[in-house]
């Protein structure tokens, strides 16, 4: 592995005014759109390219400036481009990657935005071309809704951005990726893939499928009971929400996440388990811990998230 | 069961400008210090009486304008009280009509605002002594935070409250419990309470029970995980967000409304297990099919209430 040469535009301060004169993202939705958005915003980019397959997506994304052009094509997109970001869903990344490879400049840095990371890395590390430099990261930032419609300069702002580097990762790649999250306003920190995908699957992966799925519950309870339609509460819409996220999406992740996922949810069938079997023997003061537990430790998360900042 | 004789302070118009001349909580928490601080507010009472353990939430109550006047001991609380409100976990109803039964005024309406019906409404129908009234009730509004302190006046602003009268309830009585909640601004429904324990365990008690165990399985997954701590998010927090209500409150309610969520737990599970053998099986198709299922019937359920106000 050779150390990276930066090409010209990657020393701004001296000979281009930008931190990449040409980026390209393939897949504009809320991720891609928004990081597009506020790069232009704030003047970090000459130009942004933006690559997907849907039409109405990609004007949307040129009339609220979150890109300067597009096309349907990858291998034109990323024709000339210092950045390439992969932001489709991590599904599509292997055909994106066979697509674009005859087409990236030498010296060009591409990463993602993928939930997952180790097959991924592993993935794309093996894909590109020589003398262009890869580095796994994810934004973690997002809400459910989807679309470059949604594009928000500020969706990034305080939140954390992981990158996943591995032993073939450059150095100086990494610093420039590092540097593009920071300037939008990311925390940005670096962890092995492989860790990544156990944390998330725990922080991230999980919720969501707990959110779908009691949603997929409650569809089956209110068959019967049609007045449950109506009597939902703030509670349930706050703890569904993220079952409203795109499907593609968490289908990919399941996909890609597979084995610390499951684990996840095996500790979840469990803890359910238990609460049922405590439900059913009437256990009071059992019940009162277990929701006593909860509380505490969801109330110490949150009072670390603010104390950490 | 004879019709109901209203007293004089019933009718407002004509012989008292209030709704009630005195009315008494039992239990000034959020529910109950919302009520009277609504109450008092719009001069809907002459005087509330809050009665409860704790002396600190009680000067809150006094201080922030919820209640006219405290005391400790329930019986002395319900003396010459047109409206008796219980607002203690659901658990502690027993104990409290004991306590009040010798001093209810004839004529006088009880109301609770439990979150369980059929079982509270057998137990306090049958320790009601004669001559007073009892409407079982639910007004479906809350948040995590639990307290007088926390104390909204606009708490109960478009949300919905229950009803549930038995065979054995007075006409008369309803109404007038039916007007009360309508004053603060709630939209009242009449349902079984049976048929109310039902629906809430798929609306509220699932979601609830779903939240705290996902902490739970958190709290095991990050234990050998301590970057989880700091990598949740929006996500995990939104899903999570009842977790962090009253725990007694949450025992009371399984334990009293124990068959209807086993019931809805064991759909739960059931379709956790679908969704864990998706997972195992790498099955794409059914997995984006499964996500998009709970995503569009989320989606509808949220766009039917916004259609109904």
């Amino acid at each position: 592995m050779g150390r990276f040469a930066p090409s010209k535009s990657y020393v701004p301060v001296k000979e281009s005014k930008y931190l990449f004169d040409k980026m390209s993202i393939l897949g504009v939705g809320l991720i891609g759109g928004s990081l597009g958005l506020k790069c232009r915003t704030e003047g970090l980019v000459g130009e942004v390219v933006g690559v997907g397959r849907g039409l109405k997506n990609l004007q949307d994304a040129l009339s609220i400036g979150a890109i300067d052009g597009y096309t349907h094509d990858p291998g034109e997109g990323v024709e000339g481009a210092d950045l390439v970001v992969l932001a489709t869903p991590v599904g599509a990344f292997g055909s994106m990657i066979e697509r674009i490879a005859p087409n990236l400049k030498r010296g060009a840095v591409v990463t993602d935005v993928g939930s997952v990371k180790g097959a991924v890395v592993e993935l794309l590390e093996s894909r590109m071309p020589p003398g262009v430099f890869f580095v796994g990261g994810h934004p973690i930032a997002g809400k459910e809704d989807a679309g470059a419609a949604y594009s928000d300069p500020e969706l990034f702002k305080g939140a954390r951005c992981v990158l996943t580097p591995s032993a073939k990762t450059d150095e100086t790649a990494l610093e420039i990726v590092k540097h593009l999250w920071e300037k939008v306003g990311m925390r940005v920190t670096v962890m092995d893939p492989y860790r990544h995908d156990a944390v998330l699957a725990a922080t991230s992966h999980l919720p969501q499928i707990t959110a779908s799925t009691l949603v997929n519950a409650f569809e089956e309870l209110s068959s019967g009971l049609p007045e449950a339609l109506d009597y939902f509460g703030s509670g349930f819409r706050d703890t569904t929400r993220v079952a409203s996220s795109p499907s593609e999406m968490w289908r990919d992740i399941c996909l890609y996440n597979k084995d610390e996922i499951l684990n996840a949810v095996r500790v979840l069938q469990i803890k359910l388990k238990e609460m049922e079997s405590l439900i059913d023997r009437g256990d009071g003061e059992a019940l009162f811990g277990t929701f006593k537990g909860a509380k505490e430790f969801r109330d110490s998360l949150l009072s670390r998230a603010g104390e950490g900042g």
